[in-house]
């Protein structure tokens, strides 16, 4: 016997996920859709000027709370001196690039996977703009958030360009970021009163 | 005397931020537009898996790049085991929250010193729902994103409720981030062919 315990229990990976984990996943939601719901949450205290953290930790998904983080995230929110901070971290609109771009590759990525396409290297460059008169109230006719954002990815894989496109424009429409960016969400904010 | 040059040339802080140069940003963006169009950045390179990592640094604002950092910041996206990761990182569906919650606070404060209304504490709870069968590509007639977030603000000022009811009302509207999710905002992704 050419074969050990050791190697029969590695898992099958493509793309660094594990396939049969994947499959069992799929398997799970087509059988209680329930399982598919997840509530994504996260903290944010404000510290001063354009500074605040967020701390991240707990979610609900799959039908439970999950509990693998034995630790908070933190991040940071800034702004530059420009826009009248000391560079304390990124700045929110910054964040939401880094969003964006980890969300569409991790799909590009997942798709590839279910394709059978092992992907060698993905980098992306991002940029977004924005026209500060609608933060400032200064021209109502002027939108607050981004006008629009381009990503311009540079991918190499064991597949046909043909079908890098295809997974691409697949990756646009299936990324949750991407697609909270591209569609207009519901966003609801409620003052605490006690 | 009484008064020393040091003592002259503190800026004025309201809620941290300086006054005379949130005046004179308005100032010279009322007289020339061009000054308020800025251009953000991040470049993103995939690891392995659920994991990559974004590179945020230069941008371009008030008519010229900007060159305040001397590093860049750099954050990894990753992914619970439940969605066939290691927790590298918490990941683009949470920071898309650290963002908004980001963005939402500083409109907040910063339209609260324009307004003269000095901020005691402010904090966020964001929570938000998705229906992964939307990012599986399990089922067409749901959408990828968030179907909703919800955010609860617990803020106390030298203010009247109602006063800081409006303002909540303000920052909902001129936040940019809060903006681009609640509006849809064109993402164009495009491959490099070299």
């Amino acid at each position: 016997m050419s074969h050990s315990f050791a190697v029969l229990e590695k898992p099958r990976l493509v793309n660094g996920l594990d396939v049969d984990a994947a499959v069992a996943t799929i398997a799970a939601i087509k059988a209680d859709k329930n399982l598919a719901r997840f509530e994504f949450r996260a903290s944010n205290t404000w510290i001063n000027g354009g500074e605040n953290r967020s701390v991240i930790r707990d979610f609900y998904g799959a039908g439970r709370e999950d509990t693998s983080r034995s630790e908070a995230f933190a991040f940071t929110n800034g702004e530059p001196p420009v826009l009248l901070g000391n560079n304390e971290g990124a700045n929110p609109v910054e964040f939401l690039l880094h969003a964006l771009a980890g969300c569409v590759t991790t799909t590009f990525v997942l798709h590839a996977m279910a394709r059978g396409i092992a992907i060698r290297e993905l980098s992306t460059e991002l940029a977004g703009d924005i026209d500060l008169q609608g933060l400032l109230g200064l021209d109502d006719s002027v939108a607050a958030g981004y006008e629009q954002i381009r990503i311009k990815m540079h991918v190499t894989a064991d597949c046909p360009d043909a079908e890098l496109d295809d997974l691409l424009a697949y990756a646009q429409h299936h990324s949750p970021v991407c697609n909270t960016v591209c569609r207009p969400v519901p966003v609801m904010i409620e003052r605490s009163k006690d």
